[in-house]
């Protein structure tokens, strides 16, 4: 598991093959396994797999060959009729696409976490007619991996802890 | 892998015995290890061990018997000096909590992610001597377990996968 979570990295190609559907229900699932507060559970997916809709979701991004190259994108979002508070709500939504990273990674597939299509998040929401009470928090897109891993770095424990007591 | 994100479960008592640094490193690695919006890491970390200072912070949650009686509490706090974006930083703090629950299940021990005491993140703050750039975003109590994992439960995909396209 310490492996799995230190050997992820981002991939950004793919291989045409195409992702078993079990395959992105195991994703979904260690998604919704994530903790949340109150258990509310706030997340919900849109899994995007026509063209059409990743060249328009594409468009909305500077990594647009990302999404237009994946075979699969998933869409997450934060249910605000969910929601118990901002702050929880938003780290929920990382601890969940963090289950969900780590389970492509596990699964030999690859994928990467995309933000900074955020700007245009009413866009992403319109194009795939998801409601206003449900707020666009990332896309990630996977598929077979294309490419090696590349290195990552970190800051050292000793740069981040600032205390112990 | 698949295994561990759905077995874990918030442990919430602890025996007396002392949590190995080692492991402790390890778990604050897993952390470290998650990603981030651009890679700023935005995360910051203090450990508490001293029965003093969990007893001062006991006082600012009603869960306070969890952190009093937990060998080791890490509470995380975001570097607002390192911000990219509000949303992004919150995501990058639950991705990394999550990697640390993770890491604490994998390695037999057990922990919770107690949210409820950001209610007091200031007092929290003062009580650590952290300076006010570092936002108090949570604490994670944890030791050897004392009590069996209960059962939880989660929505169905179906309930949480709105799109298909």
């Amino acid at each position: 598991m310490l492996d799995v979570t230190k050997s992820r990295r981002s991939i950004r190609r793919y291989t045409k093959q195409e992702v078993e559907e079990s395959r992105i229900m195991q994703i979904i699932e260690a998604g919704i396994w994530a903790p949340s507060g109150l258990n509310n559970q706030p997340w919900k997916f849109a899994i995007v797999r026509s063209q059409e809709v990743k060249e328009a979701l594409a468009r909305q991004t500077k990594y647009s060959s990302i999404i237009s190259n994946a075979p699969i994108c998933i869409a997450v979002f934060l249910d605000k009729d969910l929601s118990c508070d901002r702050t929880k709500d938003t780290q929920a939504i990382g601890a969940c696409i963090q289950n969900m990273l780590l389970a492509i990674h596990a699964l030999g597939l690859g994928g990467v976490w995309l933000g900074e299509i955020l700007k245009n998040a009413d866009n992403v929401r319109e194009i795939l007619g998801i409601p206003p009470h449900m707020e666009f928090m990332a896309v990630v897109a996977l598929g077979y991996p294309a490419e090696k891993a590349v290195a990552s770095h970190r800051k050292k424990p000793g740069e981040v802890i600032v205390l112990e007591k």
